[in-house]
């Protein structure tokens, strides 16, 4: 059994939409959860109380909450009570929908980083066109980079890649504006020469062409580049949808019919851009297991985002991203020390 | 009469494509073309000299050759011939689809940057979702961007879309991880400072998801990020059509007769992500005129950069972004003294 804390007073459509993921995941063998919010908001919302449990913590964070603002003044909010609830051994991970930049800061605050992470990252997943699934991390946890961080970043997602996606010795790349050593900026430049003899599979630089045909299982960059490329690819791909669906409406009988017939491809599209197919975003480098939802999450998002967490719990993601970081520690150190 | 020289020896496709776009251009209402590059070579390929000259340059810059090294050694290759026609006043804007990173260098260290103008930017125009057009600078020119170069960036895309496209009062944002000001990285924080109080209609932060939403009608960012943004949009593009072209040729009956009846929407959406539609990305803040474009252009995309070309001397382009630069520099030179 894994108990998972779930902040139900996070996200758009929080707490319904939350509510009812819980309850969906819940369902399943082996997953108890414990819902973080207003229990007179939430208990008259579950239809059952079979694998759930409410602890109660009435104080939101705000979508829209300078997370500086949220961590002086909202210590006991719904989010950091469930990092207290991690932090104490009561559940083994937690989820939240709510705003990402608080959830951070109190995940910082409250489990503390993993020794030898400078700064955590957001891990996202996304589909390739090889019919697997690539990472790119960070997705937007921290801007402003160093090289060493980069470092760490790829670290953590070559263990994310090898053990939570199960590829065997995943490809792993620094976007860059260009493939060729010879480009890149100052950051990714100084982060390549440190890769160069790491003891994990390390291809160099990839475009941002490469980001969706699987040219590297993990893709390593800063959180400022990394927020653009997916907002980026969310646009493109909303304003393709945009024009299918504007024709579907304005279109003849002929376009009309054509629509009808080709619904199952619209419908593996709709797919491979939706978000809630894929759960959340697991937040890596801090002590613990966190996975950060889409603020738009629904309950379909929710629920995969709760068996995503618990498979994360059953595979050690966390255990093993430890060891590694400490491996490297040790290997530098040692290297310094010659 | 507007004289163009085109670098007949760059480019995936040249010199065949390049001639044969020339040829279209030429074909067209007071353009001539001055094709540059290897007589024996481009002779034999042309149907008609008609408003066609060739001034003989054999040596090409290779497409993977390094900017530094070609501007070393290439000072008589093509591209920077041409260029010097531009210079010499023989000719009134210069089409390269060759290396972009050589053009550039070859760019600045001939025809010299608009005083004023720390870096030149590399402009890319793109179709938004209100049917009109908005524009990326810089898109690859500089990746290691400082505040004052964003800026010179935002004062010539204001200029560019207000008399290139006819955009009454540009609406000019920096792309960033978040509409907040609290968001952004160093470099657009320091430039959102250095903007607050700009003569022009900046709008402050946009998001990658409103890069083609019509949000902005220019979007500032550094060569690092505009790039990566730019190869995301074509990534996404092209995974979203290879599922269309895979379920097209591997479904049924009824999906390829949906196929048939959609054919004139799967047109529309491949002229939306198909550059050659819109020629090139015209150099900015270099002395002249000066469109780069895509690696792989063919005749149409040749044709259409030629034509883009002749529109922007024809409006002045250049000499107004000079003035623009100019009432900058001394409205801050103004304001220090005070």
């Amino acid at each position: 059994m894994v108990r998972i804390a779930v902040d139900a007073m996070g996200g758009d459509h929080a707490p319904l939409a939350v509510v009812r993921g819980a309850e969906a995941a819940a369902g399943e063998k082996a997953v108890e959860v414990v819902l973080v919010g207003d229990e007179n908001v939430i208990a008259p919302l579950l239809k059952s109380r079979s694998g759930i449990e409410i602890v109660h913590a009435p104080v939101a964070v705000e979508m829209k909450e300078s997370p500086s603002v949220a961590l002086r003044k909202k210590k006991n909010s719904s989010v950091n009570k469930a990092f207290g609830l991690l932090k104490s051994g009561s559940v083994e991970a937690v989820v939240s929908a709510g705003n990402s930049g608080a959830a951070m800061a109190f995940a910082i605050v409250t489990l503390g980083r993993i020794p030898g992470v400078e700064r955590p990252a957001i891990l996202t997943i996304h589909p390739n066109g090889l019919g697997t699934r690539s990472v790119l991390l960070d997705a937007g946890g921290t801007v402003d980079c160093r090289p060493s961080h980069l470092v760490q970043f790829a670290i953590m997602g070559n263990v994310f890649a090898k053990y939570a996606l199960g590829v065997e010795a995943p490809k792993v790349g620094i976007l860059s504006n260009g493939e060729e050593v010879t480009k890149g900026n100052e950051l990714t430049r100084e982060t390549h020469t440190l890769l160069k003899d790491a003891d994990f599979n390390y291809m160099g630089y990839i475009e941002g062409t490469d980001l969706y045909n699987g040219m590297a299982d993990v893709v390593i960059t800063d959180g400022f580049v990394g927020n653009v490329a997916l907002k980026v690819s969310e646009g493109v791909a909303e304003a393709i949808i945009g024009i299918l669906k504007k024709q579907k409406v304005t279109g003849g009988l002929r376009t009309k019919i054509g629509y009808r017939l080709l619904s199952g491809v619209f419908k593996a599209l709709s797919e491979m851009v939706d978000y809630s197919e894929y759960g959340g975003a697991p937040l890596v480098g801090v002590d613990g297991v966190c996975i950060i939802c889409h603020g738009k999450s629904n309950e379909r998002a929710i629920k995969n985002a709760i068996l995503q967490a618990k498979g994360f719990v059953g595979k050690n993601i966390s255990g093993r991203i430890k060891d590694a970081i400490q491996d490297y520690v040790s290997l530098t150190k040692g290297g310094k020390e010659h």
